[in-house]
């Protein structure tokens, strides 16, 4: 528990910092078969990149990935998959006055905390820089998902920004408009309020927080191992992990303290064929509400699993702060002037995607829904016929 | 990860259902030299005991924990310390009408979808019951903390019950008062209206939400694993792992995403010596605020860790709901009259501690600040001197 | 990594010590819908009991094994199964001698340098008794395997006590003779010679090494994770875990170091529909021998799996010893007069054959050849129709 | 559990085939403060490099390694440590024959069973090339043991070759002379005959198998979890997870089986000062002898732990041998005339000895002996005061 792993099966290992030589990520327990190039990955890279829009930090990444193992052909081996991402815009010199003193409300005070000594360029491994590693997990994960048998869907979107507040909307407006926009927020008037907001933050010299809403379809029924690796607990560390995130919720999340059981819970009943955004099929039992956002006991009931996290402002600022130097032993004015996001979630959407497939894709090859050895049906070009048949391909056969 | 263990090094082990022979928990990595006897454990399982007052369920489980390994003489020995508690009253009949037909909003179909059978009596392992076992863990751990150099204190109290919100209370205050009243709010006038709210709840035939607040003084600086394994991280999986929570926030947490970066930056100054709530010394950097709620880049800062949870309303109720019967194909009334909480908090706090203290206690294992195999100066009585010596002691020397 | 869990999907986890109140075993993950019951682990049991023959020890331990959880109707439910054995016949007054000093060859001195204290009874936690939870937890994995669509054969036997040999013996001799004689050597006339020689060392106040040997039919091909956890690798821990193991070989073994490669390598033939002892059917490749055992790059062949491990002596004799007191801090002469067994082996038999169980089972439903969450076509007697589909049930189909 | 990851808090996982891009590694879990530069694990792999001598392959590949993380200021930070191997001289074609054939006794078939698919070039990650990963990590481990306050030397060396068997040598002339010759035998006319032999295999076309001895001195008491994770067990996984290797043992390993108890048990004596080889001081109880191999009850006593391995001949010879197609259906005869070695040993001597320190090191941490987060007293640059103090330093004090 060294906080570099994630995932039981699909597994997750990453390292890098933000100022060193490489960041990088190995995925070990992809099945085989799986079609997979490094487009697939730079695509979700791109969403993340710093750079990508004027509300995002100037730095110059390219974050161009290398595969370098667990691929024939274009198909996935069963082999861990080795991605390596190199560090090319990293300029050190703006952290200096931060050597012997921490930035407020950094990691920088507690990473030294920990390990006695002060890995101070770009924040080192506290930067979220470090989440490109997990962005290119989830792209595996997704190829993964998509080439299963399984019709999983997940969105993110900016719900939030300061004050302003976007509308409900609709799973398909948030496939349709999200990405439309620099902010990522499905609703495009909220979208261009948010971003004027945004601008403003920015030319004032600060920043601001907000939230993402997120919603999956298509998640079978019984995923998830009861008590502590429920769906839910897993959830739980996975939105967590994501650095500045202070609060999370699910279905009626924190609404649910006000409401009456009688009022929260959902009765069964038979489904008529007309649901369009569950796995059931006709007749199976489905209940009348999706207040529980798809997990019940912790384990999914089939319904979209929907809930909503809140980031914190970014702590890079150019505003004037104080800090303390261990150093010299006196206190300082400081302005962090690298180049920083005025706001986080427009690039945490994809990072929140990815820990979503990280997690539905563990748990679906621990139930055995996807076979862990190999996708079937999606040979590599030398196929052998001496492998185990069919694992559970149907999710939900009734 | 099949959902019944929990910890790294302080592992915990459970088994049992709600109707089943017995519960029980094996704790693995309890270091030697700990004093402990059963009224250790029983103090804490008392307080989460059914029937301890009348807004609790009227089952009778005296909650009797056997120890059956590793202690000696009063002391902990090292080796895994496995814990029985009997299930004494049960009565399966009531549950007759639910074998082929789940309840509403219960974990009922979730689990029958995973395993494919139904564990029908009193929920099974889906049951809250199950949390006797989490206690019992937590209640190892505190005796662990207790008698380390460290002092670690936590309290949990009832925040909120429906509409009724406690004002905020100090430390001090939760530590007196809490365990005072029946509903475990700090704040004794809220509690009286919460108290009055629930048995009318109650007397309806129905069951309500609420929130549960925590603190944590004395955790020491440098506390988490970076990236997936911080210490927020394992905070959420820990929360979200307790049956009925949707929300968790810490720090500012929620209101984090209208704050501006400025304002919720916290400046560096040096500790002036009149710092009582955290672990610093007179000289040493501390935050000027605590809006961060302890955790900085994932890992501890020394101030007090706090937040807030959500728990729904007890899906259990009396009140008239509707399922589905899978046997007959057919829809049915349905009234849940067994022995059933009408609100969750209450029995929740002492659940939260615990899961808490594993967290915590976990994480001063991983980081070496008490020694994994043996709690020094507290010896048993066959002390060996061969043993090799001093740990880490103490957490924060500057 | 407390040493007291083995397994990733089928875990165990295990408490007790020789002269404690209990020994306990709770067994997360084993799929739903296995008929099971306190008879079929009884039965294991049984084979490993104290007290079963001369050769014995003679402490009377019935080892009548309780099951607390896991269970409904005869069926398991796919939550974790507890068992709990209690301790009837500890006698810790013989043991009195070495409360500060170590008996020669034991764990006593290691788990005191360990742990710093010191528990005397019979060896605490260091006791091979500890081994009845194995085969408890060997025992539910027997059915599992047995009641799946494999058809997965094992068995061990003593192949060597001291001096004395057996001859090889074949398959269907170990079956049908290991059990008919109290030494479980599957060699009628060398198990005669093998009890006499046990009998004199045993009048002599002494012990004897030895070895078993075990072969594994009908695992599937394709078992184990390369590299680290290669069935090789994990086979390797199971066996060097049991108790007084000194050394293991699996396929040629030790032998291979001699070989040449044009000698150990086997090529590759068409299986020709004659071959009764594999997994393979006509047509598929094979290897033309099994000098690998079984595994090829750590990896199952569908061939039988084979090998062999030496036990070391007992080392509770009755014959006079030296010790050193370090309360006395002098040296004093000792004998360990409680009740031992002068030889390991036959009891061992059943210790490793529960370990191989473990270890194939888990491979299996890492590999997903059996669902790990329901065994299909077992359900339980309220078997829900909304269960996912149809795992791996077939190891081969070709 | 997919095979690619080791240890437990000292965690190493690998990527990488043997005709892939590169072969990774990543060491999470290295405390901070360590002094670390490319050129301390440069040495350890170019023992193990193809192409140092003529009874080695001569693929040429540099190995030479790059590092991408984790260091500042050449130390350690603590963070994960991202190592990369490029492959430069991979040469594909001469295993087009083999694309649908499996070479006899590789791990071609058991791959492709497993997968489903055929990575063919070179054996992709079935191939020994792999153990670089494994050579990389351990040079990283035996770092943090060098400039720990623990002295642990460790040494092995090639014992037999074929029928040629060295003679006990003493752990000094294994330090002196292993190092000398190519095949990396401490006795250096033994080496010379080994040489020839390996010579006369290699010119057959042919190749043969044979042993390595290892001996590792002043690991600490009390190292080792109980039961399934004791240091034997680890042990056992460790070695068995080398690929070739068919057996193993330590202390008087296959000889106790034919050993009384009163032969092999080891009274209990006082160090009297004069012992060189064990971490036991002056007045310590220490065995008269060292029969048990450094481990009792799986748990290490301070003395020297000693083993031997046992590989099988390398299985890719240039003679003659027969496969079948399974595309064409066919038998046909291959000769494997890729660049091979004749022997394995002298390159896994790095290999073994790499495992060895993994397993220490992960049990020195875990056992709180080295600081996890931090090796004290090893600052880097910009040194905090802010971290806890003083780990266990001194394994033991008495």
């Amino acid at each position: 528990m060294n906080g570099n792993r994630f995932g039981q099966l699909f597994q997750v290992t990453t390292f890098g910092e933000s100022h060193g030589e490489a960041m990088g990520c190995t995925v070990s327990g992809c099945p085989a078969g799986v079609e997979l190039d490094e487009s697939d990955i730079q695509t979700e890279l791109d969403r993340r990149k710093p750079g990508q829009s004027m509300i995002t930090t100037s730095r110059g990444e390219p974050d161009k990935v290398s595969l370098n193992s667990g691929l024939q052909d274009g198909y996935t081996t069963g082999t861990p998959i080795g991605m390596v991402i190199q560090n090319k815009d990293a300029r050190s010199g703006k952290y200096e006055p931060f050597v012997t003193a921490p930035r407020p409300s950094h990691g920088d005070f507690t990473y030294s905390a920990k390990f006695g000594t002060r890995n101070w360029g770009g924040g080192g491994r506290s930067s979220a820089r470090e989440t490109v590693n997990w962005v290119a997990a989830g792209a595996v994960a997704k190829q993964v998902l998509d080439q299963s048998d399984h019709d999983i869907q997940l969105k993110a979107h900016v719900s939030q920004v300061g004050d302003i507040k976007a509308p409900e909307v609709s799973f398909e407006e948030m496939l349709e408009h999200t990405e439309e926009n620099d902010v990522r927020c499905a609703h495009p008037e909220t979208a261009a309020q948010m971003r004027e907001a945004i601008d403003e933050y920015q030319q004032e010299g600060d920043s601001i927080g907000g939230a993402v809403y997120f919603e999956c379809r298509g998640v079978p029924r019984g995923l998830g191992a009861p008590r502590f690796d429920s769906f839910s607990a897993r959830l739980g560390q996975a939105v967590f992990a994501i650095p500045a995130v202070t609060s999370f919720q699910f279905g009626a999340g924190w609404d649910a303290r006000t409401m009456r059981g009688s009022e929260r819970n959902e009765d069964w009943e038979f489904d008529d064929g007309s649901r369009q955004e569950t796995v059931s099929e006709a007749g199976d039992p489905v209940p009348e509400g999706n207040d529980h956002g798809g997990l019940q006991g912790g384990i999914t009931t089939g319904e979209p699993i929907y809930g909503e996290a809140t980031w914190h402002a970014p702590t890079s600022i150019p505003k004037r702060q104080e800090t303390v130097d261990w150093e010299t032993e006196e206190r300082k004015e400081v302005q962090v002037v690298g180049r920083h996001d005025p706001v986080l979630m427009p690039r945490a959407v994809p990072v929140l995607e990815a820990m979503l497939r990280l997690v539905i894709l563990d748990f679906m090859l621990l139930g055995g829904y996807i076979n862990p050895d190999r996708l079937d049906d999606r040979p590599g070009e030398y196929d052998t016929p001496y492998h185990p048949t069919s694992p559970r391909t149907d999710g939900d056969p009734s």
